[in-house]
């Protein structure tokens, strides 16, 4: 296998300066260590547990500041969407830029949605659902595939363990590559979900033993949620990784990727 | 508690004839033994595993079956909707016959679709995703409820348990009617979920066990996709319950709704 | 399927006359419902999750005061065994009176106590592992019939469901009935094993409902830990069900037994 | 973190010059790699599956096996035990070699035999249930501790994930090292536990990624079942690593091992 890349950046899209700034500090970070850095926030957290809770500036302004960054810092970018009407406007929003397209976890089994995505001629990252055998997965790729599109990878974010509760099951993760290139989700996988009190909560001490696991498995990339201040996160703080850890997280994942391959 | 409902029909609308002569059949058994009947057929089903699978008839000839039906036989009726742009396009073109809108298990977190269906002003019944525990699922009627709509029901359909396979926890049911009045959906508990040869199997065996175990337990309504000749299916005919067992179910569900209540 | 029979008493040997209070009180509401009814204690709690645990009299004394209770009340005892040399040790203390003997859950794997416990010749009741498929249990049904002891009935107490956590999966009753009579346990299903503070926790409230949905799933007999103390219990007082309660519950267990036979 | 060491051998002891073979090749793979090793081997299968299945020779042949390739090899051993009265019999016979005594995993809550395996005051491994929660584990270790014997290492090897399959949660490694010292058991850990058809089945294709995540995940052994002939292995063939694959296994195992330390 080849060079480990890395999805990186805050949950969700909290203003163009705060993403900038966090977009800025990943990609030195991953230069540093020659890896294949895109930028990753959402425009729009569309399953938060609570109706009060904070979902983004939405799909035209987000898209706006994810094509600015894609151009300034000329990086590639993903983004997730939700439905099939989404998946036309944020590609169109997201103009010449390289994005990917993300099929969230939940949603890893609507068909309409797999094809427009598909049909955008992005390339597509499907999370797993909780939900979901690693064997199973196999059927969203071929809906990407058999609309036309080769580009898609899978990502793993752990499966549901009980209740509020996920496992990283690491045997799923060479399943998985039969079918496509496949990404660790470091920081979803360490979510507590839940929403008992309206929020779902995170293990992010588990972060690095996670992706360290994950990429002595093999894997071909590592996502990871960042951020500058996760206390003061407007989405999934508890289960970001702070990113004055990023660096050394990712040093010891290169280690153990060279040991592996 | 009062009276047990049934909420039955075939997984996908098949064509009008074959529809009719289900509700009609239903309709009568219900009738013979005084349950509160709603007819139930989805449209489209949006997440089959493989992309080759048959879908139904689409939104607009679908919802124009179910509202003749509605209209003819003066029932209820439900259908699933899975994008908020469908919830004014199955409202609207439901007419004016009394129908509920459905929340599939895997939408059961979506924000804008819970949305959208309360705002329609029906009746709406969620499914608790595979991946929710009991308590969780308050969020969803709090999402509903807190756009004004305060008729919601939930649905238990199983909770993942370990690859291709679900679980009913049976204390979820009691949890659950804390929220909102509670079904149980027997067929679709008896699923396992698969894709490895791109379809669900099933158990319809069990689907008697459950019921009787949830009613004892429990709950307001049953939810059973019924079906004159499973093997023949065009969706999910694996955990359908054939309709000559129908009549033998209910009065068994009845006789243990009566000692308990 | 016959009458329902009940299997109760507190979960360790507290005392005699704390045993005889309850044994008298229990029989007395079997009588009066037409139960059949087996008294069970504990001579020793050999699994506690901390060495520090009350444990109870041990072999000797114990069995000495369940054939005390035998004969004064003309009852069948059950009592668990842990070891292929307790098997002879017990059921030679336990002397001619009518006993069963009882494999606990942690241990119906292991083949020589299953067949010491045969050898005795008595009635053996063995729990269901926590990690053991309901079909598989037909395997320690297996070893004490191949060694000749015919009486054999299986007890249901929950499976493994993440940590800390158990479910009942009512689809196993009718299972394990293909392999050997079935019995219920309405207490233990509602532990919540755990030991971070080291003790059990549980979940009373859920007692009547799991039971409920088990006679209407179809059993053959129920378990209740039952304690006219729960919060001062030696033993599991967290999950016990009070002695006042148990009326109430065995009359709607019969209510739903007579409407599903 | 210092060096990783290894645990490995054949399940159950065929016969000593089986035994003697493997413990031969495998002490001089691991020499060459300067990887501390111990012999394990088992005396006795006690919780086969079936009835009929092999057992092993016995605790008295068993430990003079092992005593003899203990000095003959200069190797400490390990062996597991399964009541009380055998912690005394086999560390009796096992005499003066160095020799670790393992606690099965459906026996890591019997105090009875924690205690009794302390008591030899030989090194205790216990082996985490498959019912057990990383943070409970630590009872089994007081136990251990407070009869006076501080040298006891812990073993993950899966926890139970819905029916016939099990799942290694990389979490519960570090949170199990705050307790004693971790070993992944990477043979039984792809254990399929089963008995459908009387046997367990396994898929030793995960052994070296479920191993290599292990230890970046962060462990300080490994234990690894290893035969010459898995297909005609006595018992637990299904899920043995082939002794030609032992090597290359290793060589990775440490060079992931030195990315992470």
């Amino acid at each position: 296998s080849g060079e480990l890349f890395l999805i990186a950046g805050p949950c969700v899209l909290e203003s163009e300066s705060h993403a900038r700034g966090l977009a800025d500090a990943i990609q030195r970070i991953a230069s540093d260590l020659g890896v294949p850095y895109i930028f990753k926030a959402s425009y729009d957290k569309a399953n938060r547990t609570s109706i009060h809770s904070f979902r983004g500036p939405g799909l035209a302004e987000g898209c706006r500041i994810l094509r600015a960054i894609a151009e300034s810092n000329k990086l590639p970018v993903l983004t997730d969407i939700h439905t099939p009407e989404q998946c036309v406007a944020a590609s169109d929003a997201l103009g010449p830029v390289e994005a990917m397209l993300q099929i969230p976890a939940f949603l890893c089994r609507q068909t309409d949605l797999l094809i427009a995505a598909a049909n955008t001629g992005r390339a597509i990252n499907v999370k797993k659902g909780q939900f979901v055998a690693p064997w199973d997965i196999r059927h969203a790729v071929e809906k990407i595939r058999e609309s036309g599109n080769q580009r898609v990878s899978l990502t793993e974010r752990g499966a549901s363990f009980g209740y509020n509760n996920l496992v990283v099951d690491m045997r799923g993760l060479p399943v998985m590559r039969e079918f496509a290139p496949v990404v660790f989700d470091g920081t979803h996988s360490v979510q507590t979900p839940s929403g008992g009190k309206g929020v779902s909560g995170g293990q992010p001490e588990f972060i690095p033993v996670l992706a360290r696991a994950a990429v002595a498995a093999g894997i071909d990339g590592v996502f990871l949620e960042v951020h500058d201040n996760p206390a003061e996160a407007k989405s999934d703080g508890a289960n970001a990784l702070h990113l004055n850890k990023l660096k050394g997280v990712l040093e010891t994942l290169l280690a153990v990727h060279a040991a592996v391959r």
